[in-house]
Parts: C-alpha cells; structure tokens; sequence
C-alpha cells in the first residue's frame, strides 16, 4: 500500500499530449475485427454489422470515487474498465471497444500514468476489448477518468430493464457486500497508518473482500453461462448501487414489485466474519453495498431447474404485482420495505 | 459576464443521481431513427445498419479549458458538443448520438446545471443528434465535461487523415484565429473587471471574435456541401490545435510535406484589426490559434474548379513531396518551416 518515494519520475510536460497518448497506447492489441481504426485519427471506426450497438459510460474521480492512497493504479486503471464492460453485460451483450479520457494534475509523473495504463491495458487482454480512442489532459486537481464502452448484441438477445413479469425469479451472480467492506477495511487500516505509520496491518482475514474492492470483475463468464443454460432473462441491471437500489430500478421500469428473501442472500464467509467485526448488518451491507458489479436478472419460473444447482447463480426471490410492493422477507418472516440505500455523490 | 446574485438556488443533494438526471435530461428531443435506447439502462442502444461507425470523445476541465467568470454555462454546454461533432465531421460523417458525463462541486445549484443542459439541448436541437446517455456525480473541485459522440458514415465516403496525395490541394472552411483572440480579449476583459468592478467594456469591435470563442459551430454544412459539390476530400481534420498543428497531423500520416502560403490565409477583419491592437502577428495567430473547428482537407487538384469561387472556402496551399518538408511561404515569398504551438495542457 506505500508508494515506493524512490520510483523514477518523467514529466508530462515534456512529451506533450500526443507524444504522451502513443507513448501509454503503443503496445495495445486489436482483439476485434470490427476496430476498423483505434487511435490516431479525429474519430474511431467501427465497422457495420447487423447487431445493436451497446454504448455507456462512467466518470471516476480521485477523492470521490477512489482514494489513491490504497488503490493502486493499475487496480485503478483495471476497475474504470470493469464499471464500463460490467455495464455491456447486463444488457447481455459482448463488450468490445472502449475509450479512455483521463485529466491528472501535474504531479502525476508518466511512470504513474503507465501504471494506470497497464492495468487498462491487463483489463483489455482479459476481456479482449480494444481501446479505441480517449482524450487526456491536465486537471487542476488529482485524477479523473472517463471511460465509453461500446459493445453488441443481436437485437432479440438485449436484455432492458423494463421485460420482468409478475411471478418471474430474482436472480444474483456470484455473492454480495463484499467489495463495500473492504472498503471499509482498506479506510479503516488507511487511519491505522496515519496514526501510526509503521504498524504493519495484517489483512489476510480480508483478502478476499479487499480483491472485491480493487479489483472487480465484470461478469463476461455469467452471460456467457447464461447462453449455455439457454436462459435468456427477462430484465437484467449489474449491481453497482447496491442490491436494494438495483432492484427497485427493476421494479419501477418493469412496472411490478418483489419479494427479496433475506435467508437467500448469497454471502462470503468473510462478508459475515467481517460484519460482524464491525458491527454491522450483513443482510443490510448486502443490500446496500453497492460496487459487487454482478448481475442481477429475472428469469421465467419455467427457468428454475435450470439455474437452481449452478453454483455461480443464486435465486434470492421472485417479482409480484406492483401494488404488493417492494419487500424484504426476513429470516423471521416478516416483510420490511426494501429502501434504496444507493450511494448519493452529492450529498455532503 | 456578471452572475446573478440573487438567481434561485436549489441544492444538487435534494434530487440525488437518478433525480438529477431525470430532471436535466427529460426534455431532450430523440431525432435519429436509430437511437433505440436512450437514457434509463445499464447502456444506450444503437440500431444496427450497413454504415460505418465513429466514435469520438473530449475532456473540459474548469480552468483548464474554459473560465466561468466570462463563459456562460449555456455557452459551455454548447461548445462542449460541438468540439466533437466537429471531430465526426472531420471523418466526413453524419453525427446522431452523444454522451455527456459531468462531474461538478456542491457549489453549483440546479439552475447551473439546468443552464448547462439548455446549451447542450440546444446544440442537439441545431445539429440533430440525440443525448442517450452519460454520467453525473460530483467532484471536488470544481467543473467537468465529458462527451461522447456517435457517427455513421458509409465506409466508401469516411475520411481519414492519412489519404493526401502530393499535388493535393489544402483547403480550410471559414476563416481562422479569431477563437483565439476572443480568447485574448475575454481575457484581458477579466483583468480589467478584476482592477475594477464598475467598468463596463465596450465589445463591439470584438463581437466576431468572443462569439467564435463562446459559441463555436461545428462545421456540419460543410460536409453537406462537398457532397453537393462531388467532392471528397482524400485526408480531412478539424483545427482544434491551431492550422500549423493539424496540417503537420495530415502530412505525418499521409506521409508527405506541404506549402501554405501565407497570403491564402482566411482572416476576418476583426482579426487583422485585434491582432494589430495586441501587437500580434495574424498570420501567427491563424496558424498556431486553435478552436476554430473549422475543417482543414485537402482535395484532387482535378477539383480545384469545384472549389476555388466557393465563400465557405479557401484554398491555402498544396500538398509536397515528403523531403521537401512543411512550410509556410510567405507574402515575401521566403519559406519558413512550420512549426506546431499548437497547446500542451500539461506545461506548467
């Protein structure tokens, strides 16, 4: 987690905004026929198919959305791509170009951007997407990134918000609310370290949740699973608000309320250890973390038997009219009305 | 040039994310047939057809690229979309789509924001193309933009910048440097109000020039009018960085050298007139000013009939042969090497 104060330093300044654009780019592979031409001209091309084109974008702000002082670059550079391709497939669809605008002040040296380019660039190996253009600048304060993901899909295989039905099952990749406590871990041992600088945190008890935290992945492997299992959700959104917020966006599109069992919530170990530590809920981490970046989807009930045994899926509760409204079903049995608890970057 | 005091004052954190949104953006008009999906999903969804893609995107930072104290928020939104239209057009295409991701300080009110939204509203009204998606959190300090633009063009008819062919002849649209002097004069306005409060300055001879600065036009109508005219340009780029910049761009990549002659330059006389004022040379000025977005191209010298009694254009030079070099022939008909300034965010 400490910088190394050693590490060479090359301004920015000397090799100007084109000089600096080839410089972190030029080793980047083209991984998808339909990058007509990437970087180096006014506008990226890509070429025409008879699939529908996927297009969002996310903005990352140091001292808003990540805090340098235990987010290393590269897990830095590796996650803005993530937020974006996490965002291609919960519209069901393959991820293929991106592009990269970043703005850094001027104490930032290049060896910290090519940081931050190599683990962009580790996140285009692993996913094979392309990175096709981008705009980089100077800030007058820290480091932002902006990242587009464009990706495709057939035009019957996008999967929107708005297709839930009534009696449909709720479904969640993978498990939930640990990448909010190792947030919470990495902001409690930062404090640790400016009281005490030379404690050495011991952080095996929270591996795992730390990972979760700086370095997500996008769920490529569950849309693939899901093409496999010939499942074809009916809505589907990835979970970066938290779980509540995510499913009331499902709700509120599909026109339909749901019924989420608590005693399904699909947790790590360390999730549960870790609350507890804290003193904190875990069924209410699960529910409001936010940044898991899985897939949160509905399925035809037809669909139980095959999503029920697969171990990367779990069924955590079904969709009902929209005058029963939105509830949590407690290991007690009762029903408590789910709240979106969604991270708001504008209040103070 | 003043704010409005007592303007109404409605705090950003009352609307929260989704709010915001929702209330800048429900407005907009959708103009292309193939904007499926905007704003309301994980992504944006594109219709799919046979024409080629173009994807580009731009950074403005507060005080990096634009000042508050004298660019209006409305004017800001504006120009935001238009410096990459432009860079759609530049590809000699059709822009339809754009994101717009803004980050801002809890120091802005809603009623910023909405100014902002008119401008960028009003540049998708004018120019035709649909706002479907984008990004709003809040940041630290002060203001940023971040847009994507969306643009088709049929494969046979995108220009790229390396096509030029020695004998080509360079041709520039409108007239160049007074972005940069209205910049200049916006500028010294600034000083002169921060001395003192009460003067109020007389702009009429600099009307031209701060309204190239503040309100830029993509040039759309110019890539209409080579279709009418059966042109196609062999390289194209738009002048961003300032002439001697972008037309170093096309002869690197088309691998060629260049003359402009300095007599061909289009200047507005409110250039000439502003450039003597600050003791400033106008030729200086037209070929390292930038943010003209005018579009630099270069045609067959088989065109040169379709091209030279046209207003919107002006024929600035030709193209050379590689090992002649870049240079600007001068009204004493000397040959001066090109030299770039165009700007580097990054010197300090």
């Amino acid at each position: 987690m400490l910088a190394n104060k050693n590490q060479e330093r090359t301004s920015l300044a000397k090799l100007g905004e084109f000089g600096l654009i080839n410089h972190l780019t030029e080793h980047f592979k083209i991984y998808c026929s339909s990058t007509q031409k990437g970087i180096g001209d006014d506008a990226a091309v890509i070429s025409s198919s008879d699939k529908e084109l996927l297009i969002t974008t996310d903005l990352l702000i140091e001292g808003v959305h990540f805090d340098l002082s235990y987010m290393p670059l590269k897990h830095l550079g590796y996650k803005a791509v993530m937020v974006n391709l996490s965002d291609v497939y919960a519209m069901n669809g393959a991820a293929e170009q991106i592009t990269v605008s970043i703005a850094v002040s001027n104490r930032f040296p290049l060896e910290a951007l090519e940081e931050l380019y190599a683990g962009i660039q580790l996140a285009c190996d692993t996913y094979k997407v392309d990175l096709i253009g981008g705009d980089t600048t100077s800030s007058t304060k820290g480091m932002l990134i902006s990242v587009t993901a464009i990706g495709k899909a057939k035009k019957e295989d996008v999967v929107y918000r708005n297709g839930a039905k009534a009696t449909d099952l709720i479904v969640v990749s993978g498990d939930l609310g640990a990448a909010y406590l190792g947030l919470q871990v990495l902001e409690r041992e930062k404090q640790v370290f400016q009281v005490d600088p030379k404690n050495q945190p011991d952080l095996d008890a929270y591996t795992y949740l730390i990972e979760r935290q700086l370095k997500p992945e996008a769920r490529k492997d569950v849309t693939e699973l899901l093409k496999e299992l010939e499942v074809k959700p009916t809505s589907m959104i990835d979970i970066s608000d938290g779980l509540s917020s995510e499913i009331m966006h499902i709700c509120s599109q599909s026109k339909l309320g749901c019924k989420i069992y608590e005693e399904k919530l699909p947790l790590d170990p360390q999730v549960i250890a870790t609350s507890e530590e804290f003193n904190m809920d875990s069924t209410m981490i699960a529910l409001s973390g936010g940044e898991d970046y899985e897939l949160l989807f509905t399925v035809p009930i037809a669909d139980f038997d095959k999503i029920k045994a697969n171990p990367h899926l779990s069924i955590i509760g079904h969709m009902v009219e929209e005058n029963q409204g939105m509830n949590l079903v407690t290991r007690a049995n009762q029903e408590m009305e789910l709240k979106a608890q969604g991270w708001n970057s504008f209040e103070e």
